[in-house]
């Protein structure tokens, strides 16, 4: 008691306690791998609600579920955010086909409209392919060699990278640029390799752009198995034709909601830290990985903080983002009202990268702030998060920079098998290990502890 | 080529020159990451051989397999080394049935008999239960509460490990050491919770032990999730009969081999480096993570170096041990030999902890050698290898210790998902993930580079 009330009476000093932090840390590592209970909520979440694209009724039932989970918590405060979403749809599964003159016969092809892309119409369209690794060679071709034809953006990822991340970031800008480029020289359909390590037969999704004043033309992704083999019939018959049927189509903005839930800090209640991930989702898939695991790790932290009695001495927050994967529109409008209100956000970490063994995370902040979360490498390293490097954040968070002196953390888990189920009917809740989930879960809870404790 | 030149004829200075070796590294994770060949190899193991437990015809065959792999590789030499080993087979599938009076009615529950187990006969054995946590418990009930009974070993692992390794070595004595015990009180059969993390429907089988003038009793290990049950259904009702049934028996030792190939160092040939792994497997599942990948990572070392032209200063040997599982013949007998012929082995690298992503090595070696290893820190911690502890090695080549100062070196991967697989029919080939095994041979094979360099 007496203990208990000299802590009480220096506030101020936030001396920094290694002895106790690391028994705290503990203690969090501990609950948070004898408990089930994020588990079997990212069990329901995609068993029993599964993929929930923006827009969908999936998505509304996520919204609704994950609110009703955090009421039921004993948090401070638990709030909506209403946020309007763009409303894509597939529309029919998908077909791809190619005919081969010489050998007169049809290969059936995987392919998964991208979001954001029209359709082909009910006919489908069916026009001969240009295979291409980028947009150099795109425009070497030129018009005359491109106009009427679907384009093939095959550049494969780079293996060799030792984090996919960057091998993603070295072949995502075909997904995204590819129908603009290959429509300003009077292509009719795009279709992209998969972003994917792996030779594999489904296809990922994602989001491509269309730009104002360029034919909005449409774009599939081809799973890589067949990437490689309609390249390889391409050299056999460079006039075979393709034909893709998509009726994926943009209906009218739906109003969602940003789900929130906080305890408040006993000692600067206005200095806010978020812990947050995405709820919405692909809609192939039960999106476990992306971003189920980071959202049930989000309100896992506020879980750990009340079973363990830890009264943080700054509001940490779980933020639930609407619409990462096609528009941000929710980590947007958080900004935005986080703005309009004044709030002051010291911190924001996101998890986004799957629910794999945690390596450490990414911070995007100030000198000073980077070398205070290094003065806590001690206390993270036994538990393996022995990567704190510079530059991070994340997607939803991206939006609040600026915003004070609010640093931007990434939450970096092993990135080894995050692309074999990435925005597929693959990222599903078996590939998620029970373990490695909630031990993402405790690092989350560990450095938003910390800086609860001593600010960043 | 002067520069060439310089190098070979100042040997023994062996400066460490850490941009070379930088470049050297980053070759052999280039090409690791970019070959499927040590994938595909898994794949004809698992797929094509398939389980190969020590005295079966698959382990023959994974002998002849491997030897004619690594004869294709222009090794310096490719051998064979003869080893007698246990010969235990499992015979018909396990019947394990619960009889509760209360409810009348029957539960059939997963179990697998422990390697060296004796059967229970064609007729089974049926008998009430009784379940303990541990040794203590049992020696408390006494022959009076055992005898006549199936002991029921139910510890869990404590979940709150971080290293799972840790956690099985928490559980494993009653694995090994619950017949024996069992046996002395008047026991007539054992079970013995899986080890595992998860709650799971397959058993874990894995060695147990008998002494000499102790009854050998039947044993087997039962499901997680069906120990869950049996110890439920036993508070319900405490007299309850279980019914086993199981016809493994041990047969007549039969000769085996372990399988070796080397690349002879070309200035300290008589210094030996080896890299290993165990050929054999539990008979169910395919060993894939237990212990396919140690075996295609250590023949992965050789080709890597081969591929890239690098010739090792000191001579480095891929060992694929034989009978790890049920006796350990393979690192005896090689351990044996090597004294016998006076080899001098300055380190030894064994992968047998699965195929995961590496996190480091555990070093089992003298101060200095420690020390050593550490200067290596900065060249190994791009590829993630942050864990260089203290303690290691592993089973295989646990009997070379104390010949010369030779360092034991356990290979570590990340270590959440290996005993959700451990000795089961799901550890299988489509668990490994292509880039984690990689990463795990090019970490090997780096370690090998710069001990074949510098010594240790």
């Amino acid at each position: 008691m007496l203990a208990a009330a000299t802590a009480l009476a220096l506030p101020a000093m936030a001396q920094q306690n290694h002895a106790s932090d690391s028994a705290t840390i503990k203690k969090l590592y501990n609950e948070a791998l004898s408990s089930t209970e994020s588990y079997e909520n990212l069990r329901y979440l995609t068993k029993k609600i599964g993929a929930r694209l923006s827009g969908s009724p999936q998505a509304a039932a996520a919204v609704e579920w994950s609110r009703q989970v955090m009421e039921e918590m004993n948090l401070d405060t638990v709030y909506l955010q209403e946020v309007m979403v763009p409303h894509w749809v597939r529309g029919d599964k998908e077909i791809g086909r190619v005919y081969n003159s010489k050998l007169m016969g049809t290969v059936d092809m995987n392919i998964a409209a991208l979001g954001a892309s029209v359709g082909t119409g009910k006919q489908g369209l069916s026009a001969e392919v240009v295979e291409v690794q980028n947009f150099e060679e795109l425009e070497k071709l030129g018009k005359k060699k491109v106009k009427g034809k679907i384009v093939f953006f095959n550049r494969p990822f780079d293996n060799t990278h030792i984090h996919t991340m960057a091998a993603y970031s070295g072949a995502v800008d075909q997904r995204g640029g590819g129908p603009v480029a290959a429509a300003k020289l009077g292509a009719v359909g795009v279709l992209v390799r998969s972003m994917a390590n792996e030779i594999q037969d489904v296809p990922h999704t994602g989001n491509t752009r269309y730009e104002e004043g360029v034919q909005q033309i449409p774009a599939a992704a081809i799973s890589t198995r067949d990437a490689e083999q309609l390249s390889s019939l391409l050299k056999d018959d460079p006039n075979l034709k393709f034909y893709m049927r998509m009726t994926s189509e943009t209906l009218p903005d739906v109003l969602s909601y940003n789900v929130i839930g906080e305890l408040k800090g006993t000692e600067k209640p206005d200095e806010i830290i978020v812990v947050g991930g995405h709820l919405d989702s692909w809609d192939i898939g039960e999106g476990a990985h992306d971003d189920g695991t980071g959202c049930m790790q989000s309100i896992e932290v506020l879980r750990l903080f009340n079973e363990l009695g830890i009264k943080p001495k700054r509001t940490v927050r779980a933020v639930l983002f609407m619409n990462e994967e096609n528009g941000l529109r929710g980590g947007r409008k958080y900004a935005e009202i986080a703005k309009a209100k004044g709030e002051k956000h010291i911190a924001a970490i996101e998890s986004d990268a799957g629910g794999f063994t945690p390596r450490g995370f990414g911070i995007d902040g100030t000198d000073a702030q980077y070398s205070k979360a290094l003065t806590w490498k001690a206390l993270l390293a036994p538990y393996g998060l022995h990567d704190l490097t510079r530059g991070g954040g994340g997607a939803d968070i991206g939006p609040l920079k600026g915003q004070g002196t609010v640093a931007l953390i990434g939450f970096r888990p092993d990135s080894q098998r995050y692309f074999d189920y990435h925005h597929t009917e693959i990222d599903t809740f078996e590939q998620v290990n029970r373990r490695e989930m909630q031990l993402g879960a405790a690092s989350m809870a560990s450095l938003a502890y910390l800086i609860s404790q001593y600010g960043l």
